[in-house]
């Protein structure tokens, strides 16, 4: 199975979602990419449709946004 | 293992998020509850934090709200 990707921005909010994501599908199925400390993953993350953090990309290419922690706009600056 | 429930109204944004989040966690890990439909579980859903749909109750009592498609509030007019 192809992993989903949870980007976060290493915010409470993100945090918070992080561990449900991780409790629910697990942490085998998920690869945890914090976007504020590795920006080369921003532009990888903006194309895969991320507009917000944290964000869940599923295998089959949606993204999901939880609970709103911070604009993808607001980290790149 | 308690079950998450996933909350949402109909909407386009709701339909698709349900079909990810069962893929990701199992149809038997979730209850889909139509609150558009089942406008009885409005209030359970508002009690346990849902401020907008679709949105995800974990087993731990966190909620997830996915891509914003309806306020809670404007279900319940």
């Amino acid at each position: 199975m192809v992993k989903s990707i949870f980007y976060h921005a290493g915010c409470p909010v993100c945090v918070s979602a992080e561990q449900d994501i991780v409790n629910l599908i697990g942490a085998d199925n998920v690869e945890v990419v914090h976007i504020g400390e590795d920006r080369s993953r921003i532009s990888e993350a903006e194309k895969a449709g991320v507009k917000s953090v944290p964000a869940l990309l599923t295998p089959n290419g949606n993204v999901l946004h939880l609970n709103f922690g911070a604009s993808i706009n607001d980290l790149k600056g």
